[in-house]
């Protein structure tokens, strides 16, 4: 079996942490000879943890405008994917990542409205043409994930846009989910935690 | 008069921040009724400068790689045009520039050997389609630049790069200075600095 890349994608407060880390654990039980790494974006790497600081911190007195925005995460990305994703793959390890190149369609191409073409660009630029094996789609109604989200406290500078920009996104990740039915699998997310952990060892046991 | 956006580049070791500076008095003095700002890339705004810091630091363990410096440098870029360039000269200042877009072609493209293509793609969409008015072009022997950039003791991440990287800089600055002669100015920035300064005013004095 040769290296996986499996994302976790999904709004704020969709159970997309949970879930991997719960995946995670199962597919080490199920595969104790396999190397296995958790990923994220952004800051999965030291240059990566330095813009995941500037891009949620709530201290810019200026807000970061959208193209800025854009480019920061795509340079996450690039980073990303030459220092972990590349060299893992190429050790045949599965990689478990929290978010990946989908997100940016959906949170700045269908959240923020810039042009998809420039979006698409970037991605292939960032990515090196690097897509993942397998998307997971967390879907959960947007105002039950935002509640969930401020049960839980934490509210960086993204999980405090409105709902709207949340609904905006959510439709994004429809749109994927409906365009790569093979690529993407959609995940009932506002079940329970051990029935949506259910959901994707069913997806990963015929995928794996 | 509008404003005006007068960028000053060249390789490390120049002259360019003195230079600038000495313009930036001198203009005050002729024209003390008009508002004159200096700025520079990277790290003119608030997420600009702490972009300068992972850029410049050599604290990282893991090399930048060339996509994702690139990719920080149009960041940087699309926030400095944003906060600082549209609405400066909108109120009609003149803005003196340390580094902007020439930059990015000549050490990205030239130095790192990125594709042209991209980074003129990624510079139209960080700039919004805003180039330099004027750019004064110090242009200086590598080897006398790099000493005098020893001598200074300075030398972050970018100074230590090898002599070949900065004589591919050199060449993409002596390329983009034929193929745009109007905007770009070339001055011999091997003389002293008084000299290096009389022509940078003689080409401003035609030029405002």
């Amino acid at each position: 079996m040769v290296g996986k890349f499996i994302v976790f994608e999904g709004v704020e407060g969709c159970g997309k942490t949970t879930q991997l880390q719960k995946t995670h654990l199962w597919l080490q039980e199920t595969f104790p000879s396999k190397k296995i790494i958790v990923t994220r974006e952004p800051g999965a790497t030291e240059l990566g943890l330095g813009l995941r600081q500037l891009l949620l911190s709530l201290k810019n007195q200026q807000p970061i405008y959208p193209a800025a925005e854009l480019l920061l995460y795509a340079a996450d990305r690039a980073q990303h994917v030459e220092e972990v994703l590349i060299p893992g793959l190429a050790k045949e390890t599965i990689i478990l990542g929290d978010r990946y190149s989908d997100s940016t369609i959906a949170y700045q191409g269908y959240g923020r409205g810039l042009p998809r073409a420039i979006i698409d660009q970037l991605n292939f630029f960032a990515t090196n043409g690097l897509e993942s094996d397998l998307t997971i789609w967390l879907d959960i109604d947007v105002e039950l994930s935002l509640a969930r989200t401020r049960r839980r406290g934490a509210s960086d500078r993204i999980e405090q846009a409105d709902l709207a920009f949340h609904q905006r996104v959510q439709q994004g990740y429809y749109q994927l989910a409906q365009s790569s039915p093979h690529r993407i699998k959609r995940v009932d997310a506002s079940l329970d935690e051990q029935a949506v952990q259910g959901q994707i060892r069913a997806i990963l046991q015929q995928y794996i």
